[in-house]
């Protein structure tokens, strides 16, 4: 398979679900909806739906049915950085080349375009009605690791902990937890909630449970490792802004080489997580390659 | 039946749940979970989770099952007043006599202690399983209720007109385009997950859902009364200060004897959409009398 015809295939159709899904410019309160859309078509990479759906692949799933899900999961990613990106929290005038949202529409909007978001996924999350109670049952749950993922003991609880330990020296288990927590929690969401969605088993489910959870940690090393070797285009924020900002890194901690080995052990530990599977589950495969080497 | 003690065993019990189902102080990260216990603990009267559960009463359902629902709701009620509260927003110091949130945790913890409180909202809401298909399916439809009654299209809706308001002239229209998003969706979220999660009848639910509507704009109504002729205990913020803010208010539109023949009007209304109803739906007729008549 060629990984990037497959990433950008699934991107166009995320994106045209994100369209579909979200309110209309025009439509009211309008300056509101067009803070949202502003933030949700930045230019994203839809990394996060792109392993939902590919999880739901990997296990044989009718990927068309996850769409609203995989729609979620991004409208809760860009949630974050809208929150992260106000100047009470990291006050970044920029994402991705243009101008932060609250530069954009000011403070007090961003906040509630924040929080339409993350409400917009929960809609989006509990208006997949499905007639039976066993795939009923397979959307609570899916809603369920959602929100227990964003919330304060994942996405945000790491999120508090990266803020307190700004400027401080932390050590390896504390830089872990902010990692599995601010950027690893809402991963392994959009691959459980993929493959639960696309009828996982128990077995199938657990490996790919290991799956998220290295691969998760992998793409947060190698942003680190980028932040510091990478080109600002690729990394979509200023070179050397987590060092400026006195944020602990893994480079930091291991040191570089360190750091990309580590990032390598993790990619490997992703691999060997779906020896069980087949050619269905190649795309995560690719996209686990894809998350290191892009860091070297 | 005596109100005050109905609306203090509820409140009670309200409050038991919420120690109950949010995170302890000292988990991690513990000066999040504080903030968010913090505001959550702050003395609110449990206006809506009490609505929710006299709405299941009025229907015949068992509230004890419907009390995670009702501390979800009083969870989002809670992460709408700290960004609410927010400086830049309505930048406000107090609240029921204390300090509000971001005065004591600061601004960056008090964005994400509303983040986390939404978000746990939506973690008990998907946690309430059932093990039939049309009660799974009202749970998900409750979910989907709140959802929507919390986003853009209703509460961070209405917040959003609202502050697009301030020192403006608006008219009647705008002004209740704004209650029935700001205030009246979570209240109309409240009573029609009651009803649903106790297992109303279609007649039953359009009756409940007029009473909701009334009562919640009757609400607004009152407290735009009180904020020119109540005293700020009742309150629970400055006498005033709409006023003060420039703030589009009910008297200031129809003077002070229209907003209460406005107020009156809406009790009538939503005691008579209780017609059907017998003695169960006692608790919703003289909450719709206390909304008001506090505003006398």
């Amino acid at each position: 398979m060629d990984l990037n015809s497959y990433l950008k295939d699934r991107q166009q159709r995320i994106d045209a679900a994100l369209d579909r899904h979200l309110p209309a410019e025009d439509s009211l309160p309008e300056r509101l909806h067009q803070a949202v859309r502003y933030s949700v078509f930045a230019g994203g990479k839809r990394l996060r739906p792109i392993l939902m759906l590919a999880a739901c692949e990997a296990v044989g799933g009718d990927t068309e049915r996850v769409l609203p899900a995989a729609c979620a999961i991004e409208m809760i990613h860009t949630y974050s950085l809208i929150h992260d990106d106000l100047p009470a929290m990291d006050d970044d005038d920029f994402r991705r080349g243009r101008p932060t949202c609250h530069k954009v529409y000011g403070d007090a909007l961003a906040i509630l375009a924040g929080d339409a978001l993350l409400t917009e996924a929960f809609i989006l999350l509990s208006g997949m009605a499905a007639d039976t109670l066993q795939a009923e049952d397979a959307c609570r749950r899916a809603m369920h690791i959602v929100a227990r993922c964003a919330g304060s003991r994942g996405m945000v609880g790491g999120q508090v902990v990266d803020m307190e330990s700004e400027g401080k020296e932390i050590d390896l288990p504390t830089l872990e937890y902010i990692h599995t927590h601010k950027t690893g929690a809402l991963i392994l969401a959009s691959v459980q909630v993929g493959a639960l969605l696309g009828g996982v088993d128990e077995a199938a489910y657990d490996a790919l449970t290991r799956y998220a959870e290295a691969a998760g940690l992998a793409f947060q090393v190698a942003d680190d490792i980028l932040d510091i070797v990478g080109d600002q285009e690729l990394l979509g924020k200023d070179v050397g802004s987590d060092e400026a900002r006195g944020k602990a890194t893994y480079p930091a901690l291991l040191g570089l080489t360190g750091a990309r080995q580590r990032a390598r052990d993790l990619r490997d530990l992703a691999l060997e997580s779906l020896a069980e599977f087949g050619e269905a589950a190649e795309p995560l495969r690719q996209i686990a390659h894809y998350i290191v080497d892009r860091s070297f």
